[in-house]
């Protein structure tokens, strides 16, 4: 038996998200499972760092998976990219700790969301960002992404319904960059609640358009509230970069 | 009546290529003819600079259109981005003189050719490259076009049969530029032949592969012959960068 670290990349667009739910096969999860299920001859299941949504990017999610088929990672990359649909690609395999756990080990995450802030969109890239026609104002974006910075109660932008849980998390930077017509939002924290990204993108995006203010952000974390928050920016712009482990 | 200049980026990958053919209305100019026509209310031709085959991209096509709407550039632009499909973009509209013909008045253009040469593919860029798997000698490569340069006789490098019109073409440079994985090969020429950039990859990358030598490139123009040149490597590679126009 093998424990393997493996890092994916996948054009999220025609899936039903990372996660297996009920019957439905159409996730990365259950295309991968299906196809490990193959090779070893008896159910496999796989452990991924991040579930990522319907429609969710990524250039860096990570499972774990054990294994008895005695394959190095050199050959479980190789079934992995020979097998898998054009849209997942295996980018890396490593063996690892029989301890390792990729969501429980990981220590931080890099999400980057797309804005295409033009009339005109962009045909190669347009399953991978969300389109805003209106004209940002990126200063006051910066401003607001600053008082979002370090540990906060992200209460209020979590659609999940209150549970015992945390919703205390530490966000530890939020960079904006321009690409010609896109302004790309890079999240690093050191954990990310349900829709969170996605929430936070959608609130900077109405001060960029002027209806709310940077100042605004410390209110919206002291109401606790997610309806104190702006909207959920739509799945497809959103891309999980990287996982982190120490 | 005014004369417009308007340049087009579109995702190739599900048309049947540029030009209108008999009932087939799957084409960038049929569906923009469409359109147009419907604007206007009358029948309306679109001339393309480069008729790119089934599957082709562009980032810089470029087509004239004669319209009696009485339109002006921006508004023509609107209307183009906001009934074109979406894998289909008009980045710039301009009001040209009436004599601006897009193809007879082209000095130039410059084509690109991605090939992802790595075992592991990109789920992003899947539609947009020609995946080849065994390591290219990118030296040879860059040899072999060298040799290519300057003003031939490309009839070796033509699919179309043998016609009376004049098969000698100037390539100004053929660049090979490595992006991560890919390798990138840019043609800029005063005009290219049917199939031309696509034979010219296939025969550079069975140069990369060692089956021909750098040298060979000047026997295989002497030849005069489509069958002296190596394979056409695929449509979904190859990507209309620019028109050039003096």
């Amino acid at each position: 038996m093998k424990n393997y670290k493996v890092t994916l990349m996948y054009d999220g667009s025609r899936y039903d998200g990372w996660q297996k739910q009920g019957n439905t096969e159409n996730t990365i999860q259950g295309k991968i499972e299906t196809l490990l299920s193959r090779l070893q001859g008896e159910p496999v299941e796989i452990f991924g760092a991040g579930r990522t949504d319907a429609g969710v990017h990524a250039r860096g999610q990570v499972f774990h998976v054990k294994l008895n088929t005695g394959m190095n990672a050199g050959e479980l990359k190789q079934k992995l990219n020979r097998y898998l649909p054009e849209d997942i690609a295996a980018v890396r395999v490593e063996e690892a700790d029989m301890r390792f756990h990729s969501r429980l080990n990981a220590t931080g995450k890099i999400y980057e969301y797309r804005i295409h802030n033009s009339a005109t969109g962009n045909p190669f890239l347009r399953k991978y960002y969300y389109q805003v026609e209106e004209p940002l104002n990126v200063a006051s974006m910066r401003l607001a992404a600053e008082n979002l910075t370090g540990t906060w109660d992200f209460q209020s932008f979590c659609s999940s319904k209150r549970s015992k849980k945390s919703t205390v998390r530490t966000i530890y930077e939020i960079s904006l960059t321009k690409e010609e017509a896109d302004l790309i939002l890079t999240f690093h924290g050191n954990g990310f609640l349900y829709n969170m990204v996605r929430i936070l993108t959608g609130t900077l995006i109405e001060v960029g358009l002027g209806k709310r203010s940077p100042e605004s952000m410390r209110e919206i974390l002291d109401r606790k509230d997610r309806a104190a928050a702006g909207f959920t920016a739509p799945a497809q712009g959103l891309c999980l970069l990287e996982v982190e482990y120490d």
